[in-house]
């Protein structure tokens, strides 16, 4: 498993084409991770045409990679495929409520994440694109999803033409708990935090952005509380026209 | 990656523990998996005692994997260590709002569902347990989970002792859609679910629940309508409580 060890997000790809094939055969298998009561609570909608991936740009803020890589997926929490079998077997179906939402989107992720893990070790690259639950009503429209269908996680696929360092990531210690959750202390903050703020490049942010911390530079540019309130009520909103929340 | 394409859920677990030393490897390696903004927006409560097992079982309505597992690992949304880093640092921490949640819960979601292939890999077993988004509450007490923290996913880890058949997935038509999304007619709907409702074990469920359909089995047995909207009341509370809802 050295693929997931040694994994990194790629955002340049090379100008070669991944034969539907190999995708769906990637796609295939990642449907076998767990999914609630085998229900499939996903859908996934693949992008290759580039006048598509030009109408999804704006949504992911016009970063490069959702046009200049082959693929585009956007894996959707789905509950209409289910509810429509329901209809169809003289089944009422009472999905269309948050816990439902939070089922199917919870589905999609764990085969979003399997797909990611089955195309690196096939070679490819991928970047997750957070940017799917900020602007989901645009891919909402672009994408034509119906209700109980809301996009959750959108991967750009490729193969990879730049092999970027690996990121750092915080100490084991800091992020498990054994029995019970042990709250931080400010001494614990300081031993977790102090390599990621030491590093040159991660200081470098501070600089440029002229800030005091690296913790200002998120908090004040990059995930703003003003940001966040915003980008909430945007999803509140397409809950509700998607049929998750009344 | 033949232990993706050829995995089952396992439930039934050798008594055998899984050595704390393997269990810290593969949970470091699964946070290779992409972060939103490299913040790992996740904690792990890792559940070895078997009175915490006890306390944790009537959350997942006593399913006997959560004290015959050897390990139990809830894996949380966690804004909380993240929060606590930026009041260390002269910044004002913005995410006790819903689209925090939602990228917390993603990151500890794709984080989830990267422990689980390594887990695999290295021979070990596990079940993912859907039951934790049901009663969050309770969880949140047995753990000590403080305010922006949400359990969201509940993992039971062994050595596998049984070898169950895989279950049925829908064909992959069912779950592609070629740059939009193509809704499902009904003859759609019928060529995509005959396979799995013409299964003997499917048939048997309908039989053995007195029920005219499959669907029926889903709608008014195992995932009610006011199941899940009783559901979503208390994952609205739980969500407020824990201070990521106003």
């Amino acid at each position: 498993m050295d693929c997931i060890k040694n994994r990194r997000t790629i955002r340049k790809y090379k100008q070669e084409e991944i034969p539907a094939a190999l995708l769906n055969e990637l796609l295939e298998e990642a449907f076998r991770a767990s999914t609630m009561g085998n229900m499939q609570l996903y859908s996934v909608v693949i992008t290759r045409d580039q006048q598509v991936k030009e109408k999804l740009a704006p949504a992911h803020f016009n970063q490069p990679m959702v046009t200049s890589a082959p693929v585009v997926l956007t894996f959707c929490a789905d509950f209409n495929r289910f509810s429509k079998w329901c209809k169809c077997r003289k089944a009422e179906p009472g999905y269309d409520n948050p816990i439902s939402f939070i089922n199917a989107a919870s589905d999609a992720l764990l085969v979003t994440q399997n797909f990611c893990t089955l195309a690196e070790a096939h070679g490819l690259g991928i970047c997750y694109l957070g940017t799917t639950v900020y602007n989901p009503d645009k891919i909402v429209d672009v994408l034509q999803l119906p209700e109980l269908v809301m996009p959750i996680a959108t991967i750009t696929v490729g193969y990879p033409d730049e092999c970027p360092a690996q990121p750092e990531r915080l100490p084991l210690e800091g992020i498990l708990h054994e029995e019970v959750y042990h709250d931080y202390t400010s001494e614990d903050i300081e031993r977790i935090y102090s390599a990621k703020e030491a590093m040159p490049e991660n200081q470098h942010f501070v600089t440029i952005n002229n800030k005091e911390t690296l913790a200002q530079v998120f908090t004040d540019i990059r995930y703003k509380k003003a940001d966040n309130e915003y980008m909430s009520e945007v999803l509140k909103k397409t809950l509700k026209q998607q049929g998750f929340r009344k």
